[in-house]
């Protein structure tokens, strides 16, 4: 359990790539504010939207302020970019191994489940955030196949292999990407199939059983007591079709 | 000057993002292979996806394989991700502040450059990196159009406002992204500017007045006596149309 009180920045109405950062905290049992949905003074949209211009009169350090949400605020400190908060994170709520090349790796697979992302949203997004999806689902469609057909699988058979390839992981034991313990990468990679269950759940049914390792650690997490309790909170907004994987029926194919 | 000696895997025909590593070794002085460039005996692209693929003999941890290229092998330790492999670097290569909230911001600022690379990737492969360009044209253009007067503008101004905010920048010196010193982030920060010049000359000349700190770093980094050197060398391959930043004359509008 983290000493400290952490601020988290993100889009109120959305899992999003806050998700990612709420996991961890939430299995961490870290004291922490979800600041945009908050409703009191100083919380809100309002209040991210000002620390992020360097218009906030909040204690913060606004020479060095983030590009875009999620970003926490630890003491003065502003922390952007998903995987760079969870590096920040990993060694105070003890979800990264201490051990250096391990941590790095740690890291590493991280970023790799970040580039997944940004691709996973860009099947309904490809041509511009900007635009509504009808606007672009011609094209939606097509970058949806290959994402389906190429794209996952090409991701999945990775994080497969290095489960394989994890000496710590045995038979009839619990798996984690790194190491013998939970890392905030194997939080991250539960949101992951979440995610695609949500948006591709025909793609997915038909293609889960290339990744037993894979799904024997997301149902490792959601069974994890902290998790399952999360889970089931208010606190868990519901995937819907704002956020980075959205159900499209017509780009499940 | 670092004494280690480090082997970098990248395709060997597009700066890519193995430019952002190469620009880091070479300002450096380091002593490094760009392994997939060679041709003796266990270099070459055949070596590169050996060892990506865990079939390589050569002295490495197998356990920990990258997804893709770039990645840099350093001792038995493979690394991969950009912004991961210039954090690792950084330090060796004196290329990182020293202080820790300084080194977090430098890497905050890398992740966020690893973006804008991202998006202006897709400018030409809106659907699929697997695709020919040409049957994605129209898709490519529309996104291109959105990425000109949208993107850039919105990644460009935030650089520039962290350069305004960094109190170690003074009129008439060198200006930096953090500190008083040149990071890795200057270095990719000059590198982006390179490509978006290449890929979209007629838009950034129009734009460019509009960044004159950013821009002001680019001409830094570019008189560095090393940079200068690496650039004028054939170590640097020209901007072409199988890297991420492609000069398609209809896209620059």
């Amino acid at each position: 359990m983290a000493s400290m009180r952490y601020d988290l920045y993100y889009w109120p109405e959305i899992q999003g790539r806050g998700e990612f950062i709420r996991l961890a905290l939430e299995v961490a049992g870290a004291s922490y504010l979800d600041v945009a949905r908050g409703t009191k003074k100083g919380q809100g949209v309002e209040a991210m939207f000002k620390l992020m211009r360097g218009e906030s009169n909040i204690a913060a350090d606004q020479t060095r302020l983030p590009f875009a949400p999620p970003f926490l605020k630890a003491g003065e400190e502003l922390i952007a970019q998903t995987a760079h908060i969870l590096a920040f994170l990993g060694p105070a709520l003890k979800l990264a191994p201490r051990e250096a090349k391990a941590a790095r790796f740690t890291q590493q697979l991280q970023l790799t489940l970040s580039d997944l992302v940004v691709e996973a949203h860009d099947t309904h997004h490809p041509i511009g955030s900007g635009l509504y999806y009808e606007d672009q689902k011609a094209a939606a469609k097509k970058r949806s196949k290959i994402f389906i057909a190429e794209r996952i699988p090409k991701f999945l058979d990775y994080f497969e292999q290095v489960l394989a390839r994890n000496p710590a992981n045995r038979p009839g034991r619990p798996v984690h990407l790194v190491g013998r313990a939970l890392t905030y990468a194997d939080l991250s990679l539960f949101q992951v199939i979440e995610g695609l269950r949500y948006a591709f759940p025909k793609s997915m049914r038909r293609r889960e059983h290339a990744w037993p390792n894979v799904i024997a650690l997301r149902d490792q997490v959601a069974a994890h007591p902290r998790i399952a309790a999360y889970l089931a909170s208010p606190r868990r907004i519901a995937f819907n079709e704002m956020g980075i994987f959205r159900r499209y029926p017509e780009l499940d194919r």
